[in-house]
């Protein structure tokens, strides 16, 4: 099992996932910058031979001992590394999205299909225990019908601005995870989309994104979606998931640290939600890693296949074209 | 004070409410079905003579002793009692909407001015402890400048289909109050509005009205509203409101009758929400006619202005007609 | 009806309840203080004849149009009121105590045999929707057979030094609510009781009486209990009853003004349980008075009867007891 | 790092966490059972050599590169490979008690003192994070001078007949957590304390134990504790601790897997709360072992120390006193 690129926070969240099962054995780190290399070695208590830069990752695809790699590079690299990764014959887990481009996303798809090696597309929100569950209980019939899905995504803490530049705007960086999440309940892919979205913070107004936006979806069992996005929450990372039918609702809410309650004058206090995506998703990221290992291993169909991941970033840009348009737009997929 | 026509539910509720309040003394009750009547005096030990058929609501009007009136009978009534009352010298307290039409809303709050007297349109909603605190927060700037409003309102139990027919629709019958409760806590009304909506019900596709639909708004100041309706949860009738912000976010959830809670293998229950708008609104009823009192007596200027009412109707339209387009439509006002 | 003694606070609770309910009709209010009655007069809009001061209050007794009266006077005039009331053939109600002392108590029940009559012991928290729903669920098997009985009561604000005098000490003034609570609960007396107290007001170990404290009894069944009290809990009135056995638990917690939720960086907040007695238990002593009406026309039997208003009382005394002697101590009926 | 006997599940959980540790290296795992070793050796992947049957653990004592040894096994075990461990060397963290009786306990904590190498006891816990955080915001002030602290310990499942035939009885197996978190709250030890105590399951009878039992404890500070125990609720783990003071109250509840709450007819349910120990305490064990790590390297003294672990094993010998005698005891350090 190989990381690369440990730096993102996910990077660094696999690798502590990988050290911790049992049933991976990390083989290399490879990493761009020296200087963070050497800081997350001595930290991860990581020997010095397992430590690659950039311009040694073929030593990566060569050995033939490494099975598996995890790709948490910025986005711009992920298709080079995800086909030459396949084309070796590794299994291929890599951060949303794929690629940058539909078509290239769909080259990768097509490769791993060719080499018949998986290639999971980390939609790591499937695989939070609330959300599974949920969908379990709803594919169960417990609301009977979906009527209605509702989620909400609110960051925690604001981006910097230099990722949000990089970010591919809110609608693919953001709202993927709530398209993603919306379809994998319901089961079916909606026929129509209509997004409205604002920037209330100036400097991603000048860069042309959105830190606030609500979005519709319309399927053809009838159900509709509703999802709302914004950029900061300061009372934690606020992560929600809703389903309603005529037999009932359920929804998932936002966890805390710990349950303490504190009592005064002034009323009854909570500790906030987790601050970010590393603590909410904690759970999260260790079982998506073990689906990969199931997928591996042959025990598991892959989650997250090569049409779930093309259609949601059809989705995402019809989201876009809709913000635009101020129309309800039909998804082309 | 006078309560017109006692048999909508919401009839009892001012006339209950009118007979425990010691600012208030009932007058007369007029009903157009004289078995229901007498029903109700029975129950209430009203006496015979404040009993009224409608055909007799002349001598109400004529009583120098009233004060006021409350109006709850059928909307195609409302227009017709209203001006009476008003030309009578009446303060007149009336259930939404004021008119079937805008012309005719105008028409009666035009009257009022002409008369001096109040015309309060009964959006009990403002009037409920939760939303009226959450309103000052916000507007004690608890969240900063507001940047979502989302509201959820899902009938309990569903109408008959006796009532759907003569309701006006789901976006004049239920949206009318989320889109009052939205302008309302943030103080300005949409410049453009979108909604989508499906039947799940046949007998309500066949009446061509909806019992699922999704609405969002945008605001001058930028803020995005979100609404979901649903004409049946059988959970309880769940009525919420979330406003959000960049310094954090208020939550007015449903209420339970009791907070009794039993753990078993199976997990821990709460009994259901209040089941339905009497007991979920039964304190905002009681503030609302205190209310309603405060402006009789000059202690309090109206809550619902003219502008609202007439607003509100104005959106409801302009999202009946952005289900059939498809795009956001501008309101035009 | 009849209203003795509107001015601690559960004579006026009383007094509005009676004027709210289409099913009682007051008479009259007796109370020793002229100028307090003149306000209460006022405020409640109750006509001058109706209003007596203590010395007239034989005209009460003496009118035969009164089926019913209303005892919320301090504690040494409740036997004399109760026996003349019940003499004069009217049904009573007293707040706890019945009488100064449990021989009083007995002559007290023994008169209400003799002419027939209802008097009923106002233990209003029996009457508390959450709390008769927990022992309905207990009673219908949801725990199984009761281990384990726990409650909570802890005074919301502090009482005055005052009404600490003449109070009758925290077990006869507190205790005897959760004792009579935790009895009528399992429906069985405790054969051993243990207590242990402590005075952090100096204001109150000066008066010999305590502000915490904790008790514990054992019952035949083999079940236990626990119950602490306070004196002054600053956050709300603190009431709350949880009940466990084999099958699992079932708990009555606080409840809330509104269900108003805050979310900033410093974390999640509601507003305080309701303040004191009043509105926590607002719906209770609602409910009492009408168990009271249906007792009175046949329609139920009294909740609490004297074997359950004398046993409570000597388990009072002899948890006092233990206090002092360090014991478990036997309690003899 | 050694574990010495991986089977009862306390076993199990520390050897996970030191392998998931950067911050430890295992080097041998001891245990009694041949099959259950290689069991466990295949699971989590640890080489043959690392594997010693009790008879080999003298092979750990005369390691130089083994710092430290954790020690899960039955009590009757515990003071000889505490001793041992200690004279040669090793810092020693050890299941409480250390010791089947209060002598041993001291001889061990003295050769502590000689050896100068730490010997830890484990309550765990101290390093959950809702009651750490608890103790700290008390530690703070947030409710003024402690007045009562209130503990509440049930078990689930019910531990097997021939885990209670070896537990100490529920005061020494379940007590002494209440008690040592209550003092650690307070800081202080109790002067007197009170016990009363059931068996409702015949076999536990049978046995001479308890079940059931609540305990109460006096300290010098005028504060009340209040503990209820049960040894089986099916709900799932109950383990809930509050603290109670002039200023208000902070409580620390159970927590539960995922937030998932599922709404229909019959109310609102969430999932039970987690099942046992292991899951419960999840992050104790791991904070508890890096507390550990901690000492051993010099940044932190020792939590839990030897006047601790004498002293709550003395209060809980008294309460055990207590429920035969039927009186407040005075506890004799």
């Amino acid at each position: 099992m190989v990381v690369v690129n440990v730096l993102p926070p996910s990077g660094c969240i696999h690798l502590r996932n990988i050290q911790s099962s049992p049933r991976m054995c990390l083989k290399y780190v490879v990493e761009a910058n020296q200087a963070k290399l050497e800081v997350v070695a001595e930290e991860w208590r990581i020997s010095k031979e397992k430590l690659l830069t950039c311009d040694q990752d073929e030593k990566v695809m060569q050995d033939p001992s490494v099975h598996a790699i995890v790709i948490a590079t910025p986005t711009y690299m992920h298709k080079d590394l995800v086909m030459r990764g396949l084309k070796a014959g590794k299994a291929v887990f890599c951060e949303k999205p794929i690629a940058e481009s539909l078509e290239c996303t769909r080259l990768c798809y097509h490769m791993a299909q060719q080499v018949g090696r998986p290639l999971l597309c980390a939609f790591n929100r499937r695989f939070d225990p609330s959300f599974s569950h949920l969908r379990q209980e709803v594919h169960g019939g417990s609301v009977g019908q979906v009527q209605m899905v509702k989620t909400v995504s609110r960051d925690s803490p604001m981006p910097t601005l230099d990722y949000l530049k990089i970010s591919g705007g809110i609608f693919h960086d953001c709202a993927v995870h709530d398209i993603d999440l919306t379809c994998w309940v319901l089961g079916e892919y909606p026929t129509h989309v209509f997004a409205s979205a604002t920037a209330f913070v100036p400097e991603i107004a000048a860069i042309n994104d959105h830190d606030t936006a609500v979005f519709t979806m319309k399927f053809p069992s009838g159900a509709l979606s509703m999802t709302d996005l914004s950029r900061n929450a300061v009372y934690g990372y606020d992560q929600r998931l809703e389903v309603f039918g005529p037999k009932g609702m359920v929804s998932a809410g936002n966890e805390r640290p710990f349950p303490l309650i504190t009592c005064s004058v002034q009323g009854e206090t909570q500790p906030p939600a987790y601050y970010s995506f590393p603590s909410r998703y904690h759970q999260s990221y260790i079982r998506e890693l073990d689906h990969f290992c199931d997928v591996i291993q042959g025990l598991d169909d892959l989650s997250v296949t090569a049409e779930d991941s093309l259609k949601v970033t059809s989705i995402a840009s019809t989201l876009e074209k809709s913000v635009v348009s101020g129309k309800m737009e039909q998804v082309l997929y």
